[in-house]
């Protein structure tokens, strides 16, 4: 069957809030400056949504972590539910576990011998916070409790009787504060005309509601109803016309029956909300409390500090999940694992751009002083190292994304900036790696590929393998290092080498047998090449090069240039010492180029060629080199050492 | 490293929207009375944020389940990125998947090779939608593309024209037709001046656009970065400025960062958003894309029409995740496996209550032909047989839950409607079970426990067990079943029985051994118990009863009546049989009473109570069996025939 097509036969629309002719409304108009205050609710609400409530050991680890988050305020039992609440609030108070700055808050239903009970259960706090509540929407007050508005009323106004006279007997005996914070559950779904007269009336009876001593109205959604601008109306209402509003506190209570939950408390908050109650990652009935986490770092995001501190949210979360024996869903905002991946290419060329970028912008700021060294990052809303989190899974490899997101794993692991026509090359052999597996490249995977395609392992990964060799100097003169005179735009040129005729001896392995090599040449790369050409028929061109990173790539004979990199091979070196990493990418692109060839009887002819992009990535490895306390990216300082000691000399 | 103290000063906040000065918003004055059009992008969006994106294969099969749902645009590749992709285009026309209703949407970048590519693999289609895409905020512009405004409208103008080209070269050739979807990619990030001279300058372009063919403009949230009032706002400022509204369309296309994508599309769509563009499930990069079915199931529990059918959700939910290798988040809206559950004891409660007052009230409009059978329940926003789950998990019992949820689960699976009191006595085996396996009581378990402690069950459980009986009439008369008489609001008493004088013989055995045992009385209960007193020393009095199901209380010798059901135990008796049934009452009350006192020599006097409480649940027991036809409840009417057949006689 169907779906209702008409489903107004069975579903009524929300009622709209009765603003004055010609009102308008003010929360559209506001934006949010400063942070609410925050009522924890883990302990209560959303333990008792568990499929296995927390046990009280768990529930005081949990209550820790809230502590030390920074939550001032913490609803920590239904102590009139059971022995086992009662006794966790008891143990609280005696064991000293809540700091002077801190006040619980337990809840009660409206019931004399409950709320009798759950104060009982709060002699010798410091600040108490009473959460006196009852439902009062019709649906609850014709079917649940079959009450008129008048008998809900005087039931409200009896509990606030006995909750007054109940705390302030214990305040005269201990010194105890408290706080009443009474709960229209169901408020959302209450006529609003109605909601504020109980709350008025409510005012009245305790009597001795200040500024320094508000009453806290819970204004609830205990089911979202409506779409979130209408709890921002009621709320809006109810702060126009309740009295003493300097003496009232409003406190949004919103659930996610819409998925809107976050939503409409931020719009309450605009409609004069003071304080949010929540749970952490929104544990709660059904679809749970609102998410305390991501709206603190929504407020975060947006330059306005929540006062709690998720510095390191991957712990929170995992603590969170343990006691509540949850899992977080993989796309939950900020705390969700694939939050900070892109998998399209187009976002990962993007952030991969944008993080160069900002890295830029960042270091000018330092430099100069002048400015914010602000995030302004294409796709990533907010700092993932912020939270906890590297930069690490920013980008994603799937069969879907481009070459950009090898280029950054690449980057982001072994610290090359791969020039663009080999990423395409390299691309190429993740795509043949996914297509072969059918599943994700992860970093490791990608990693290792382009160790083995480019022959980057101290074990032979190709044909040719260099084992050791030996500059002896034909003629006296004074290497200088290149790297310390490359200009900050990258775009420079290195300066010239000195040109010192040297010879090279070697060791090289060609298909697992050890032969030496030896030749002459100005500089290092040019007396191997002779050693190559002389002892094993490879005759190769590459004009010369001096950087600690070598890409080279090499046409292959008869192909032209073409776009998309087919028709060459690359080869790339490293090391901290530039000629090294000259041999290392000779070698490397020898073996992707000679195949299956027979050598060295085969007489092999390749030439090189280098593009404007090589010299960009090359003067990027040398900022990298240069900036590496600067922490722009997320640099595993010991994989790139370990990269130099592991590849081979 | 704590997070920053003052965020403000790496994260800027998001820029007002520039209303003209004493504008009034007029989005937060409406309310959504009719359904957007909706576009699924599953198969591309959603597709391309997948760990392991789907095979064609894959695609195809959701791609058919979209169309089964209802949707009338499907996003469905992106043709350019890859041969896989092309191919699954060319194969929806050239197998004629695509119903002649349903258009099919390519996206591509605004390249010229690219949207050459792209426009190439719709030949041939019914109806085919270009979204051309291009990122205009100042991060992209600065960072991505380094173009100035007048070169991102150049770039953006230069690929409408060529798209206005070749499609209308392909209409030449096939006739088929086309729509533009000009998406301004980061367009809520973007100064919204330049977001409506962007369009404006692509309307113009087109040159085409009227009522009968809109052009579209997605006004993508690429990345959420503001409060979702933000969105609105951008929204209406761009729908009040756009040249030719009336030749418009306008589609929403936002993502969750902020975990406000529902709200933001919500609160969009009265500021004049006319289509939405999302996932099934909210898949999509990072937090994903707005989740089509929370947007629709929303709209429909406010009695509008999506127009989609999500009758069977948990079928979809089923494809759905195993297309995407995804699971469902176990508070998700409307699909999570905890929605419609409560576990809190005042929620069960309160349920409980809403579900019999709504069967009262629609039975009401059954007979009377008056009023709608609307929805109005504690806690549960829409009827979950609406999209094809039971009311089976409506309550589910924890540790932390009171009787009401208890007494629910044995409604629901026994349907034994327990007498408030017995409901408390009931409750505490419950906890019991529950503290002592630490978990959560599922069904199972609470009917077992109910059972075993009532002596339920075709096997012997207490230590007396009735196994057979007769009866012999001792004087002639009619017994007139007592059912049938009942007053419906269930206060009434039954009519008095006949009363004859019967021999009761039975088999019982008593710890384990058989024996034979026979009483005369006036009515079989009360010849029972003369057997019972005469051959087993038990003194009985229960007064008398001739219910189908019968509850018994017996208090202790020498128990007060107490509130909490202390000092009483129950006996229960369910039979089609009223005769039976009481006599089961009695042995399984007798149970619960004998504990290990030694009888038959020694006597036992227990005292019969009956109160209000049981006569009401009596008689929602006959209602039930005349009205079993009405659905009112999820009724395993095969569990209950099996309780009877499988209870001692």
């Amino acid at each position: 069957m169907p779906m209702l097509s008409d489903p107004s036969s069975k579903y009524l629309p929300y009622p709209s809030v009765p603003f004055a002719e010609g009102y308008t409304r003010q929360w559209p108009n506001k934006r949010t400056t400063t942070s609410p205050i925050w009522l924890s609710t883990d302990l209560r609400d959303g333990n008792q949504a568990l499929v296995n409530p927390m046990s009280n050991t768990t529930k005081l680890e949990l209550f820790r972590l809230l502590v030390k988050i920074g939550f001032k305020q913490i609803e920590v039992a239904y102590p009139a539910a059971g022995e086992t609440e009662f006794q966790f609030v008891r143990d609280l108070i005696e064991n000293d576990e809540v700091p002077d700055d801190v006040a619980i808050q337990i809840i009660t239903p409206a019931r004399p011998d409950l709320i009798t009970k759950s104060i009982a259960s709060l002699a010798g706090v410091k600040h108490g916070i009473i959460h006196l509540y009852n439902a009062v929407s019709p649906v609850f007050r014709e079917v649940v409790f079959r009450n008129t508005k008048e008998q809900t009323i005087d039931l409200t106004i009896n509990a606030v009787k006995l909750v007054k006279k109940l705390t302030e007997e214990e305040t005269a005996r201990s010194g105890a504060r408290f706080t009443l914070n009474y709960c229209l559950e169901t408020f959302s779904q209450t006529e609003p005309e109605f909601a504020v007269n109980l709350g008025n009336r409510v005012l009245a009876e305790w009597g001795k509601a200040s500024p320094d001593a508000k009453v806290y109205f819970n204004l609830a959604a205990t089911v979202e109803c409506a779409p979130s601008n209408h709890y921002a109306d009621m709320v809006e209402y109810f702060s126009n016309n309740i009295n003493q509003r300097g003496s009232v506190l409003l406190s949004i209570h919103p659930h996610n029956d819409r998925g809107t939950g976050v939503a409409a408390t931020e719009l309450a908050l605009l409609a004069g909300g003071d304080r949010v109650e929540g749970c952490l990652l929104g544990n709660g009935e059904r679809t749970g409390n609102v998410d305390l986490i991501t709206l603190a770092l929504n407020l975060y995001s947006q330059g306005v500090s929540p006062g709690l501190d998720f510095s390191n949210l991957p712990e929170i979360v995992q603590v969170v999940c343990r006691c509540n024996e949850s899992a977080v869903p993989v796309r939950y905002p900020y705390a969700g694992t694939l939050v900070f991946s892109a998998f399209a290419g187009t976002h990962q060329d993007a952030i991969k751009k944008g993080l160069d970028a900002q890295a830029a912008r960042w270091e000018k700021v330092d430099i100069t002083g002048e400015g914010k060294k602000y995030w302004a990052m294409p796709y990533i809303p907010i700092d993932p190292k912020d939270i906890g989190y590297g930069y690490e899974n920013l980008i994603r490899v799937s069969s879907q994304s481009g070459k950009a997101g090898t280029a950054y794993v690449i980057k982001q692991t072994l610290q090359l900036d791969l020039p663009r026509r080999m990423q395409v090359s390299f691309y190429g052999v993740v795509q043949n790696e996914c297509e072969k597996s059918g599943k994700e490249m992860s970093t490791a995977l990608i990693t290792n590929a382009f160790k083995q395609k480019y022959c980057l392992s101290s074990k032979p990964i190709g044909r040719l393998h260099l084992q050791s060799f030996d500059i002896v100097p034909l003629s006296p003169s004074s290497v200088t290092s290149s790297l310390e005179s490359f200009e900050s735009d990258g775009t420079s040129t290195p300066p010239e080498q000195g040109r010192d005729l040297i010879r090279f001896e070697g060791h090289i392995s060609v298909d697992g047998r050890t032969r030496k090599i030896m030749g002459d040449g100005k500089g290092v790369h040019l007396a191997l090449l002779d050693a190559l050409r002389g002892d094993l028929d490879l005759e190769v061109d590459i004009g010369d090069s001096t950087k600690t990173v070598t890409y080279l790539e090499v046409n292959l004979p008869g192909s032209p240039t073409s776009k998309s990199g087919a028709g060459s091979v690359w080869g790339v070196g490293v090391s901290s010492d530039p000629t090294t990493s000259q041999c290392r990418a000779i070698i490397s692109g020898i073996n992707g180029l000679v195949g299956d060839k027979r050598f060295p009887r085969a007489k092999v002819v390749f030439t090189p060629r280098r593009d404007q992009s090589a010299q960009r990535s090359e003067s990027w490895l040398r900022d990298f080199t240069f900036r590496a306390g600067h922490n722009v990216l997320h640099t595993p300082e010991h994989e790139r050492s370990e990269l130099i000691a592991a590849s081979p000399i």
